[in-house]
């Protein structure tokens, strides 16, 4: 798995367990929606900027997020 | 201060902490030395995968340096 994929699981898992959909995330962060879609499908990988912008807006450490791309990354690793 | 200055000043304490040039980091890493003093100053935004990069040649985990950031970006807000 490359790590924009497993960004996108992170990303995607953190927007669910808030129950948010894209286009209210989209709403909260002000990222465009099409934006948000291409980051959890791991087709775009996100600058230092956006990754804190989008945990802002997910209520969550910056840092959390990366821990959560690290575990779906080991996840598959092991 | 701005997101990509604190995570300058995180890379710098991470690399400076190891006893690495910014040479050396750069041959560890594969990315240029150029581009290490730009992120160091703040004056470019590293992606996800750089981040990653440069986590690893470090020997710490992404998070950690994301962490790092954070810590720098609140003892200037408090």
């Amino acid at each position: 798995m490359k790590i924009e994929q497993a960004f996108g699981l992170a990303l995607r898992n953190s927007r669910t367990e808030r129950n948010l959909s894209q286009e209210k995330l989209a709403d909260i962060s002000g990222l465009h929606r099409t934006y948000i879609s291409l980051l959890e499908r791991g087709a775009k990988s996100p600058s230092l900027i956006t990754i804190f912008t989008l945990a802002k807006a997910l209520k969550v450490k910056p840092h959390h997020l990366i821990h959560l791309t690290e575990e779906k990354l080991s996840e598959v690793d092991t």
